[in-house]
């Protein structure tokens, strides 16, 4: 049974919200760009776009283009421009996190972004011998931080956060507290990939900064979805996703930041050619690049990164104030529709209640949260389990409508009546 | 003038080698491969495939597909395939180089990988300070042995090639015996980027095994331009490149090899989700995939990969034997118009000339080879340049014809004369 044949026999017990949304739907300003998407199958509810974002139609074209005319066409002559494309794209996503040109380039993933920004932070400051994270970190910054911490002999000192409200400041400040002048390298992902609670960036760097602490943030479900000010918080580095709220593709390359007055100081531990200031001279001896441009590694991957410019691109025209507008409008509704419709069933908001202090996805929380998700994709309704116990509707501003957060919402009502 | 206006001018003096060269692409078994690529300008004189190798029309098929299809209809469904490319991929590139199942997997760069499997060979040998390289090796190789040693207070020890006939065994012999007991890494190129010199992988690995060093191989020109048998040669580690021979696309993902009764030992120093042994359970700690899978990073480039498993299945469908015989025969054939037709002119060989002892590429050494290669290319033939003197003829068997190479040929004496 799929979701339309079950919202027509749940008859009114849903027509509310459906016709709601409607409404919504209607008096959305960005409901057209949804259209510059491919949607294969029009009435599936897809809420994980914010583990894999929609196929752009433009990108589909500029990758048939670049397919064909550049890599079958020009050949070898395509490096003239493919170099430019890590520095070019990174300055189209600048603006999106609050960064400035030449502070952000493409390359890699968002783990071995990870890892060469954590590695270059704690080698400037040896001596210190503690990371500050959080237990609810997403797990490649987990792992990686594991892995860097052994190999330097380092602790990490975990902070156990609220698990829906996420590290605070005053977790941070506890944990730099009980390592005063110790800690290296103070790392957070930006909004939470479970709960979305979104971290007090500014004060959160400042207290490390305070302590003496170098600072990465992970962006991977900030980037195109909320806003995001990297300079004004005072950020070091950071990293972000691509395959994401940017639409760049399954796997896409990932994007890193090095705060300007910082660039000359770190170093990235993986010194590739592509890091290499004059790449083709084939040189003698590693002389990194100038700026953002050191922190490139191997060959970029040309077919790739022009699909994360598409992307960028269809973000940066809505414009990240409107999408962030309704990315908060998005999640209020499926707050209200937890609230209304399924909390006497068992669920409950496992993201924080405060739009300022949640990003653009909303965690379901039931103790049955795995089967019913299985259901639910059955249906023809996917969202994504976390553990243990969250039903994550992602919602993606460009892509998903009002009615797909109701008709989600009603599937899920059916499955527990 | 390009190329065709040319050769009409020169007349007879250029009828024989085209003539021969004519006679040499009829006799070809491998002569129709050319027709599964897209040839978009049929009559450029495509020399460079052995730095970006030309587009296999059934990858831009199957990438449409991908996209369209898979990205765009599947969406996060498509992981339930996607997560198996790496090792699937690994496997398909395996016998093409000597290794078994399991052995081999895809995932991030070349400059990744030989970062990540040279700093785990070097943890694996701690306590010896010492890393043997040569000069001439492929400058991405050298710059990640440089950052290793810094950070890790290592010493290199350069050998210095000659500049034909690249690292020899007693070259390596010799660097050993001058550190004993104190070599933990030694790493060389296959085939030499420059003059298509192929080190001796059996006796040099043996060399380093007595010495108690491990061993690590660059395959960037030679996976699916010659004969590799890692396995045979009782290799550690290598890594190499799918864009060049095995036509993957620019910026391709690469593969690397961690010999099997190794995976046990080795770590890989960038612990990401995708080297987790259940990467979607998110769980606290990292706790390696066994086997192959531990050296994945973070999430698989799924466009990517799809091209280069195209690239991997017309190279297996041609079969490794026949493509090194045509490789032979495409840089006998080159070398004797070289001697015959330019070293009256000032040019020399720049490549072994045993057959047995070279790779599929030839290196054409002039004074003014730079400003020649420029001038080759105005004329519609691509060869690359290398300093400090070389002009480089990569010899693709798939796609590169005898007459390319006469053409060629015809092109830099025209110049010449």
């Amino acid at each position: 049974m799929d979701v339309s044949t079950e919202l027509s026999a749940a008859g009114s017990a849903t027509s509310e919200p459906l016709a709601r949304a409607a409404d919504l739907d209607a008096a959305d300003p960005l409901a057209s760009f949804r259209d510059r998407f491919v949607v294969a199958e029009p009435d599936l509810v897809y809420l994980d776009g914010n583990s894999l974002g929609r196929l752009p139609r433009a990108t589909a074209e500029r990758l048939t283009r670049v397919v064909g005319e550049e890599w079958g066409g020009e050949l070898i002559r395509g490096w003239e421009h493919w170099i430019d494309e890590p520095r070019r794209v990174g300055d189209l996503i600048a603006p999106l996190i609050g960064a400035g040109p030449g502070e952000v380039v493409v390359s890699d993933s968002t783990t071995v972004n990870f890892y060469k920004l954590a590695a270059a932070a704690l080698d400037a400051r040896q001596g210190r011998r503690t990371i500050v994270t959080d237990r609810d970190n997403f797990p490649t910054d987990r792992y990686v931080l594991e892995g860097l911490a052994r190999r330097n002999g380092l602790e990490i000192a975990w902070i156990d956060p609220d698990p829906v409200d996420g590290p605070t400041v005053d977790d941070v400040t506890a944990a730099l507290a009980a390592h005063p002048g110790d800690v290296a390298l103070l790392t957070l992902t930006h909004v939470n990939y479970r709960s979305a609670a979104i971290a007090d960036m500014a004060a959160i760097t400042a207290a490390a900064h305070d302590a003496g602490a170098l600072v990465l943030w992970d962006l991977c479900h900030s980037a195109g979805a909320i806003e995001v000010d990297l300079e004004a918080a005072g950020v070091d580095v950071a990293v972000g996703c691509t395959y994401k709220y940017l639409n760049g593709g399954p796997g896409a390359p990932a994007f890193l930041y090095v705060r300007r007055s910082l660039q000359a100081e770190l170093r990235n531990p993986i010194q590739g050619w592509f890091g290499q200031r004059d790449l083709f001279a084939m040189a003698q001896g590693y002389d990194p690049a100038p700026g953002i441009g050191q922190w490139l590694t191997g060959t970029t991957g040309v077919v790739a990164i022009a699909a994360v410019e598409e992307g960028v691109r269809l973000t940066a025209e809505a414009g990240i104030a409107a999408i962030r507008a309704k990315g908060v409008a998005l999640t209020e509704f499926a707050i209200e529709l937890v609230d209304g419709r399924l909390a006497a069933l068992g669920c409950s908001v496992g993201s924080p209640r405060d739009a300022d202090r949640r990003g653009d996805h909303v965690a379901i929380r039931h103790p049955d949260a795995k089967r019913l998700t299985g259901a639910l994709i059955e249906r023809g309704v996917l969202p994504d389990f976390r553990e243990p116990d969250s039903i994550r509707f992602g919602l993606s501003p460009l892509t998903t409508s009002f009615t797909d957060v109701a008709r989600g919402v009603a599937a899920l009502e059916s499955l527990l009546a």
